[in-house]
């Protein structure tokens, strides 16, 4: 028996032998989303997806997901409709099943709060704490892409519909959870440490080396980054000339730092290494560098000197 | 193992044969609560309480609890300690845990969303739909305290610290959840069907009356009030006079169409009904009326006169 939204609460069921996952996120108008460039549709997609990816990050595999959606008065229906259209057309495809919620009507900005309920077999999350001295850094996909993405999204709208600034946009605006990557990891017991890059490269890389206690050493020649350079070609970039993110250092920045790309950063130890494919599924998976003992992270540079990384991505304000 | 706040998402386990009961409820200032007459730690306790009371009108076990926060910029740290001691004070007196949560702030008022995860042995859930034509329908406690105790906060405010008054108060600002009736129900396969008063009377048992496809008859005498009329003894409600809902007929309104008093109004059939205790715990049990097949709801009143009833409890607009 398994009961959806409408009675005082939903009755649902995970797999004989596994643990519950359990994650939830807010999505909020003027925070994580801009309702003047964000299309509704892409507001639930994106509410949704960062929960995923949060599943993703354990190695699990999403099952439940419960949607509360606070809209303001001025909120038309067919925004919400469109809303709930990129939610449930992302869990459709991801077997989620919607199976609860609630909604109230405010004077204030929107605000979404996603729940998404995982399982994994008992024992087998892959937690941020694993990693150790030695283990080799991986993380999947192209960094930066995202906060690209929303950049062309405030300059330019969402036209275009080819190249590579299409490419940056659809990153943005429809992110894919590596759930089935993060599920590979697990399975296969590859990966000693794993989180998603929701914050950036550089503070989702922090928060895994503080929960392990370790340090790290990446090679920035092996980072990778959003990809070719947009070329401005549509009329209004042209008009604006060339804008400061076209810079290759400000492409590297946003490597780093740019946060809701929802790639993966895994540590894998040495002996493993060999067994992780260049490419999982058509993601490229990438040897980014090193865990070290040394308790900080260091970037090393294309001309060889070392800098000290420091968490340069946004972190949210959180409790305790 | 088990994970609480700090990895991607929080492990954990519900018992072998069991199933998931998933549960979400928001909490909006300026709808749910009033900042400026609603202490932090009872918005803390009534947020987490409205969530319990759904998992103990399933019948089931409440486990864990997510708790997701959104607070305005003027909001101060004194409040959101508050309001997490009030929330924990009572997870911990139901055996809650915390297991996660997020927070952001706003420039809105603050919108409070909490999600519980309980259990429930697999098929035991009693649901709104199970009510049959013959069955007796009881009610916990008594009903309109709540809505009674709203009302003495907005003109009295928080003071009266003993007295009928400061039992509506407090009904109002620490309802509890009635988790041990509701297991203790479905434990023993008492209720054909079972929801939480969180509504009002009229509006939850037309919400049971029409899940299940049947009617009601309730008895006006056997509906159990507010009690004993607050007599205003204070000064300021003495300088006011008597105020209206002091009247006994309003007081009745209360107790049938005021919200929030988290009692269980459930279903028995007839066979069974002798084994409901005239109490549970301390909490009397009231058999109010019956089920019928008419399809309608009818009020016997005191003087024996027959009226229709109607849903006119206060009704949240929900999504679908």
């Amino acid at each position: 028996m398994s009961v959806g939204i409408g009675d005082d609460a939903a009755v649902a069921e995970v797999l004989r032998g596994h643990q519950l996952l359990l994650t939830t996120d807010l999505s909020i108008a003027g925070v994580h989303f801009f309702p003047s460039f964000h299309p509704p549709r892409t507001v639930g997609h994106r509410a949704l997806a960062r929960s995923l990816s949060d599943i993703a990050a354990m190695g699990g595999v999403p099952r439940f997901a419960l949607v509360s959606l606070v809209v303001s008065r001025s909120t038309t229906r067919a925004w919400v409709s469109a809303f709930f259209a990129g939610l449930t057309s992302l869990a459709r495809r991801f077997n989620v099943k919607v199976v609860g919620g609630d909604t109230a009507l405010v004077h204030g900005g929107s605000v979404v709060d996603v729940v998404v309920v995982g399982e994994i077999p008992r024992g087998g999350a892959v937690l941020r704490s694993g990693a150790r001295p030695g283990d080799w850094i991986f993380v999947s996909g192209r960094l930066g892409l995202s906060a690209l993405g929303l950049r062309l999204l405030k300059t330019r709208g969402v036209s275009p519909s080819r190249g590579p600034a299409s490419r940056a946009l659809r990153a943005h605006l429809y992110p894919e959870p590596r759930c089935a990557l993060g599920l590979f990891l697990s399975k296969n017991r590859l990966a000693s440490a794993l989180i998603d890059v929701s914050d950036g490269l550089s503070t989702d890389l922090s928060h895994l080396c503080e929960a392990s206690g370790v340090g790290a050493r990446l090679r920035a020649d092996r980072v990778p980054g959003p990809g070719p350079v947009p070329t401005g070609s549509d009329r209004r970039s042209r008009a604006a000339g060339r804008t400061s993110f076209e810079k290759p250092d400000d492409l590297f920045d946003l490597a780093l730092h740019g946060g809701e790309d929802y790639e993966l950063l895994f540590t894998v130890p040495e002996a493993k290494a060999s067994r992780i494919p260049r490419q999982y599924r058509g993601i490229p998976l990438h040897h980014i560098g090193k865990i070290t003992s040394s308790g900080k992270m260091v970037l090393i540079g294309r001309n060889g000197v070392e800098r000290t990384l420091k968490p340069g991505g946004y972190d949210h304000f959180r409790n305790g």
